[in-house]
């Protein structure tokens, strides 16, 4: 306990200190890159709003947790406004075993409670106990053109050299519907994201020509820490992930203090041995500086700074001595959540009601634009 | 009120000697066409529910009437339990004005009264009052392939040439959806529809392998009347259709006494004084021995009959005489209906509350069996 109230206090401490740069990137990137309206005007019109998801395929890693989770955590405490959701639905994109779907998100929703989310302040909830997403998502597939939605590059790359169903080309529909029934401002993403929120704009200015204005564009908020392009201790010319048959390729949150070190300790770096900050000509090494400042919040500089005068053999000791000081007291508090899966249900059923009182009015809108059913009592 | 009750007592007669025909061709037609289970084996298993829906897109003609409304209303008389909406979302994958589309909603609601539906017997509503068809449609998009998609005769035929929205390929998708959320085990169709009707059987079998037994396969009811064969009264090498660019090839429910006989004078024939039916060489005549069959309830021969030593023309009379009498009281019943929209209204809010209590509970089943989140409460 001593740990966890010591990492908390270090918590405030080093948001403290990122709160300038994290507005920096907050206002930056408060801009709609497809240039259709002014982001400042777009800003005024509408109350703040984060929308944000995790998908629940696969255990969680630390790419997953610097680059997702701790960063709505964080918007979360300089009082954004978010609504965060466990996409089962998006799951469904890939074959799923039901049973351990239904596992993998309650344990998703325990870590993102377990990292600091939190589910009074912000709306926390399973995707497909809301309604109002799938119900968008048929009426902005009907405004979608598949010449465009066959050409994301995350579609060309997952439906490659398949005959690929048709929930995979619908995918970035969906997304847009669980971000615009909530009139979403700012969405939380990486790199690879934006062309799917630009898809989403594409969307809005559709719906907008069609049925009149009803949604802000959704601003990207993209992170300036590096959280966004961890990669695999593997293969570091490829990010981390969930899907990487090397399971020492990542970290996952669940993995004890001795597995995070061991692998650490076998990451793939190079035959130089003092540890430099250089993405591009060493990337493993980098991985592991930008590993250690998300751990340690601390900027790389300082990462590195802490390394110097040591070998890279030395410096993973750093580095995991962070990292386990990081997730320890998150997976001890997810472990204690997930011992009481009936707190759980019951955490995730509040939060659906709250994000249906949310979403439902924006859908009967929808719907009336539409020239669709009136709403129904509930 | 004296013709609406002659007719009224005229249907009676007629249904009941059309009954046996009738059954025959539902007995015929409980079959699984792609041959995965026999047909007598579902039907055991499931209590039968007759599921059927009409778009409200553009006004109701007499092939909608005979084809789909009538046989509704004479499924229901039969005893067939009855689940029957007016598809509102299907309506979107082409481009609607919203006030049209609600006042299309609420005509199309008001024939489908008008002709006999009785909305306390069955359900009658409209499809986008009830959530569970398109939260069912995204999972099924995620069983769906495109490639089986593309390749249906009705997508190649609307998407030719265009850019077309995704709503197009995910359309039999809905439909499929439509249908199994209400466990439907019959679904009347005209022969253009069978192969949407596949599509579903095939998306049941891979349902079931995924996720466990949930649905029957709906076996196609089809019409033994020529009721879907009904052309165009311009060029009668085409089906009557709503879209059809000139307004005298088609015969709309709303049309007065003098415009149908305008109209059916208009017919296209050919230059053979005598009446015969031979829908292959003589397909103008044959659509009017067609029409006359429906409209006054008979068999082609005795419409035939009828026709014995009249040139065309006179026998167009007769063929106007029987449609003016077989339109008259719907659509005096619909005027008088679309005069009271309160009602309308509230009835179809009821139908919608109804419907929602049959699709609910299969909905929660569907989201159990797939790991998604345990159901709401209501």
């Amino acid at each position: 306990m001593n740990t966890m109230k010591f990492l908390r206090k270090k918590c405030i401490v080093f948001s403290k200190r990122r709160i300038k740069s994290n507005y920096c990137t907050f206002t930056n990137n408060h801009l709609n890159e497809t240039g259709s309206t002014g982001s400042s005007a777009e800003a005024a019109r509408w109350p703040r709003r984060v929308v944000s998801a995790l998908q629940p395929t696969g255990a969680l890693h630390v790419g997953n947790y610097f680059g997702a989770v701790r960063r709505c955590v964080r918007l979360q405490r300089r009082g954004e406004p978010l609504v965060l959701f466990v996409a089962d639905l998006h799951a469904h994109t890939a074959p799923q075993d039901p049973a351990e779907l239904q596992r993998r998100s309650l344990e998703t929703a325990a870590y993102l409670l377990a990292s600091g989310v939190d589910a009074e302040r912000g709306v926390l909830f399973l995707q497909s106990a809301v309604p109002a997403h799938a119900r968008l998502c048929w009426l902005l597939a009907c405004l979608a053109t598949q010449a465009r939605l066959a050409h994301l590059p995350q579609y060309r790359e997952r439906a490659a050299g398949g005959d690929a169903p048709l929930g995979l080309l619908l995918y970035p529909v969906l997304q847009a519907a669980d971000v615009l029934v909530y009139r979403a401002t700012h969405v939380p993403v990486g790199a690879d994201q934006l062309q799917h929120l630009q898809l989403t704009a594409q969307l809005v200015r559709t719906f907008h020509h069609r049925f009149g204005r009803l949604f802000p564009t959704p601003a990207p908020l993209l992170p300036d820490d590096g959280s966004d392009r961890i990669r695999s201790l593997r293969d570091p010319s490829k990010k981390m992930s969930k899907s990487d048959s090397d399971p020492k390729s990542r970290i996952l949150l669940s993995d004890g203090d001795d597995l995070i070190r061991l692998k650490i300790q076998k990451a793939v770096t190079d035959f130089t041995p003092e540890v430099s900050f250089d993405p591009a000509a060493r990337p493993g090494v980098s991985n592991l500086v930008t590993l250690h400042s998300l751990a340690a919040d601390k900027l790389p500089e300082e990462a590195l700074e802490e390394a110097r005068g040591l070998s890279t053999a030395q410096y993973k000791r750093v580095v995991a001595d962070a990292l386990c000081g990081a997730l320890r007291p998150v997976r001890e508090r997810a472990q204690a959540l997930l011992a009481r899966p009936a707190l759980l249900h019951e955490l995730l059923r509040h939060g659906a009601a709250r994000a249906r009182a949310l979403a439902d009015p924006v859908y009967a809108e929808v719907a009336a634009r539409a020239g669709l059913a009136p709403a129904a009592p509930r």
